[in-house]
């Protein structure tokens, strides 16, 4: 299989860091977005940058860092704008709507399609966004966490929005599977047919209740999602057996016929 | 709202990093881990443990580190494991099923909620995951992501796992919304039919088609999902818009009425 593209549209998603105060953060969060298919940074007063810190920590993603758009102050970063989202982890005395990165991606998604420009704005490290910057957004976006210890840094809390967007974006991981056939029905019953014969063919049902046996293995092959060629590694086991038991038999033949 | 309990049958789920090589990275695990509710931290042979690096980029999460439980190999971190998934981006050859976070994560949950042991197995940050390591787990998974530039560190990577499994325990955001009543859809109506009287006793509706300007006005205030308090200040502005009209009309009389 094809090694999938990053849709086209991911363009119309900017991350917007609002004065972030450490340069490590950012060049983490560039790196964050471009590993999800992001490239759009807007910088809002960054304390320092450009910087060495940061085009570190970028790692392969130094282009996005070059490509950053730094501004004085959130109103230019949001231009042009549709829906910005403030991610925020605390309780906020707004009737702003409230949710999840989960319940909002579709729509962020959907918007960017169609080709709106569509924001995610973070606070700083240590103060989160300002009633005045939270004002400026359409939407609060909330990540999910422990209620007693919660304690997600600028970077990470970038990397989660990113890739919840990303994986809505129709990018899977089937060209990382390796490739197999899964076995037929009829494979599968022809197999459990073959170990029926072998269980019989070496004694295993001798005092026991075969038929109920075989209708626990039949559940297990059936279940387990056999491929082909664990079907004929199993089917040549079985091959194997039976000559095995041939032999056996041949073997217990009293001494006088053999000779004969 | 009353804050939601993180669910106890998490302790099922233990993160394993295999032959760690930087403690910042256990750091920053075990505070991505405590921040989604996580607890059981299990090392393989780990290049430097303890040590001061991992305990300040743990923050506040150094319990999961002091908890934590070292082991020499893969095999020791399983034990009693039923479903061990080996994270990996990596195409393997190698038919052991593979999925996404979002595809296993409910399994898992419902393992773990059924008293289930589960373990995310994470590898080493240069190398991965080695075939051995591999080989003693049930599952692939894979963090989907831009197939050009795939960059998640290893901290990052504990951190969308276990935000996938997060999401899935049932605890929301909805104790961080502020509180606000829905106007009913009769509240809305009654605003509505206000803002038409108004907007006739300006003279708005001269020389315009009210009935169209009307539609419009009632499907946009029909989907803003007004709350009560909204209505209220929307209709007290109203009267006040008629209130500046009557004195407005009163002003307007010829001076000599004025005057009598």
């Amino acid at each position: 299989m094809n090694k999938p593209q990053v849709p086209d549209f991911l363009k119309n998603i900017r991350i917007v860091l609002a004065r972030p105060s450490h340069p490590g953060n950012i060049g983490s969060a560039a790196r964050a977005m471009k590993t999800m298919g992001l490239t759009r940074l807007y910088l809002v007063e960054p304390k320092t940058f450009p910087s060495d810190e940061a085009n570190a920590l970028a790692s392969g993603a130094v282009d996005v860092l070059e490509h950053a758009t730094v501004v004085p102050t959130l109103v230019e970063a949001l231009a042009g704008v549709t829906v910005a989202c403030a991610l925020t982890s605390r309780r906020r005395e707004l009737t702003t709507p409230l949710s999840t990165p989960r319940e909002t991606a579709p729509e962020l998604m959907a918007r960017a399609r169609d080709g709106e420009q569509v924001a995610l704005v973070f606070g700083n490290e240590t103060f989160g966004l300002s009633i005045e910057e939270v004002e400026q957004c359409n939407r609060l976006v909330t990540i999910p966490g422990n209620p007693d210890y919660f304690s997600l840094n600028l970077a990470m809390a970038v990397q989660v929005m990113t890739y919840e967007l990303f994986s809505h974006a129709g990018v899977g991981v089937e060209h990382l599977r390796a490739e197999a056939e899964t076995a037929t029905r009829d494979e599968v019953e022809g197999f459990c047919v073959h170990l029926d014969a072998t269980l019989a063919r070496v004694g295993y049902y001798e005092r026991r209740n075969g038929e109920r046996l075989m209708r626990r293995m039949r559940t297990l092959f059936n279940r387990a999602g056999l491929l082909r060629e664990e079907v004929d590694i199993l089917r040549g086991f079985l091959k194997q057996v039976q000559r095995t038991a041939d032999r056996a038999d041949a073997a217990s033949v009293p001494s006088e016929d053999r000779e004969a």
